[in-house]
């Protein structure tokens, strides 16, 4: 008789990774009435909850039990028909076999580390960067590199001084570079086109890919920036969208745009199938509405939210905080010198307010301890203002 | 400058894993107006179109935004709480830390994959076995042993002696049997409790796990029979359940019920996070119906088109085939000597009826040449007599 050990069934490199922080970790705890800052929400009144029942209503009516099915229904060609005409409209052509639907960003990220990262592979993020996309990294390899960003998104000059000595010491180049050039979460910083141009030119130089997560590409106050993926000539960029910010991230509906031989081996491991409900509704509901003006609503709504946010942290933090000032997206984020934003957290939630520590932003958390994540997409222009106010508190009489 | 070739960049282990069939090569391509006999979707009329309409819209006046977002929503723990109901019902007690919701049974299959099986990790699976199945396993590992299935189930005593022999050479022992016990896909046939308690005999003795995949097992005609899991004194059986065969395959919500450890596993690898929108209409829909009594309906209703199926199997096949008589769920598995069932594929489609070839359930696709799975999920009764009798008629006419 064997007696049973759980964790003597998993294979080393399953062990490896459940060494880790395990997922959402991150997720505070919150009281139910505090100002959430922590969360990358959209703000429930830019949530279409009374459109997308509409949406339910009419699909339903319309195919009956076909989008209930495995496959069949006509509304989820016509999803993937939205995205390519989106793709378009930001200058980026695909045919159909070059998209993927997929669960959200974070399975399109899951399913490309899937497909290119075995246990040696090396994968470049830049430092601070998406801590979920960390979390899905370190379950395919310890071979995780870091390039700061600075006002103007990835340092690309640092990039290059580093491939350059991996090549000179013969070490494994990156197998793809992550990157969130645009309203850059958590930073809200957006990488130049100069600096474009150069991940492009470095890419080509070094032979790698590069994974563009473009969740908040939309959201620019003013402006959107040409995505890398519009000026890729080599399918190198394997580009990923979502419409979690922009609709709701509750739908889970993301995609992949890149070369067919790519998108090919991504369909080969999505497991979880077609999710014919959720994309036949959101398909209904896009039909139904304008999107461009959609995100003109939005990116008005959220530049307010910005600026009420970014006076208020002017009128209420200490004189030696910093931030970066957004053009979109959802965050800023904030340097308080000599603080620990993780301590400074379960005071300021007993306060009534939240936040993001820096740290699990960081692949050496360390780095992170006097930075924090404020979103200031979720609560209105009014908890806003009170949750700054509440935070320059709580950091004054730390 | 380096020239771009797309295969360059996968690792050896998703190479290999592209060689195979691609996915959902078994979908056959069938006139709009033919007879479905190929697909394995419940019946449209016992599909809730209607109730999972009113749901959304309950849910959606009720919670607002909340199911929308990533999580927050109470209808999501809600859904668990159901599921744990449903477990419990059937003799399987769960905690809430040893079930895992999951984007239904093939993700679920795809996630134990995952976790278990490396390169030269061994998997059993009984032969025929589910298609997808094989489609997942062999993304992991060229290490697939099949044991054959009689009218009793999986035939545990070629399973006992495989593994004796491979004890005895020093071999590998499996890391775990795949195995749908009740109601299996594609044959239709139930393992008895003698070849149950077997399995775990032999589970415990050569120290492997156990996926049970109880899509059907609670579609059966007259009862249904006790789970692995629920004799399972060592938590070594993985329990896979799914609403897609009694609600809605598009829902795409299926579960796992196994050991914490193995729950905690699966979590750190399903990066398609949680999805609250399906989740949360499902639970109001559950809220609102009996599902026992929802049960019963689907049962009766099934039964009568498997008599219906059968009645005319006897009335228009050929006096050499042969089919195991199903006490539950969706499938008849034919055999038809000395037929090869894919080239009778395309000339039952022009004829206007269709069915899936027998080669896409087993790893050797040669051993099902003479064998075909029909569905009586799907079509009409009287639509499932005249699909047979036109499926009588190509044999003959062949």
């Amino acid at each position: 008789m064997v007696s049973m050990n759980p964790e003597s069934y998993f294979p080393r490199n399953i062990k490896a990774a459940l060494q880790h922080n395990p997922p959402g970790e991150w997720i505070p705890s919150v009281p139910a009435n505090a100002i959430r800052l922590h969360s990358g929400y959209p703000a429930p009144h830019l949530v279409p909850s009374v459109e997308l029942k509409d949406a339910v209503a009419q699909l339903l009516e319309v195919e009956n039990d076909l989008p209930l099915h495995y496959i069949g229904s006509p509304s989820i060609d016509r999803l993937k028909e939205y995205v390519r005409a989106r793709q378009e409209v930001r200058g980026m052509l695909a045919k159909d076999n070059e998209l993927l639907i997929t669960s959200g960003a974070c399975q399109a990220i899951d399913l490309i580390a899937r497909i290119f990262l075995d246990k040696d592979a090396v994968v470049v993020v830049e430092s601070p960067t998406y801590m979920e996309a960390l979390e899905i990294f370190w379950n395919y390899t310890d071979q995780i590199i870091t390039v700061p960003i600075d006002k103007d998104g990835l340092q690309t000059e640092q990039l290059a001084e580093l491939l350059a000595k991996r090549k000179q010491k013969g070490m494994r180049q990156p197998s793809f570079l992550y990157t969130i050039p645009t309203f850059h979460n958590p930073t809200g910083t957006t990488m130049t086109a100069k600096r474009r141009n150069h991940v492009l030119q470095l890419a080509e130089e070094y032979d790698f890919l590069v994974l563009e997560d473009d969740a908040y590409g939309e959201l620019g106050f003013t402006s959107n920036p040409r995505t890398l993926k519009s000026m890729d000539t080599q399918e190198r960029v394997l580009y990923v969208g979502s419409f979690s910010k922009v609709i709701a991230p509750g739908m889970r509906i993301g995609w992949v745009h890149a070369s067919e031989k790519f998108i090919q081996a991504l369909f080969w491991f999505k497991k979880d199938l077609e999710h014919p409900f959720a994309q036949a509704t959101m398909a209904t509901f896009l039909k139904k509405i304008d999107f461009s003006s959609r995100l003109q609503e939005l990116s008005k709504a959220y530049q307010k939210k910005c600026y009420v946010m970014l006076s208020a942290l002017k009128k209420h933090l200490p004189k030696d905080a910093t931030w970066f000032v957004p053009d979109g997206g959802y965050f800023v984020w904030v340097k308080l010198p000599n603080l620990d934003t993780e301590k400074l957290l379960s005071k300021a939630t007993e306060e009534g307010v939240s936040f993001l520590p820096g740290k699990y932003f960081f692949l050496d958390q360390e780095e992170g301890a006097e930075y924090l994540r404020l979103s200031f997409s979720y609560e209105s222009e009014k908890d806003i203002e009170k949750g700054i106010e509440k935070l320059g508190y709580v950091i004054v009489s730390k």
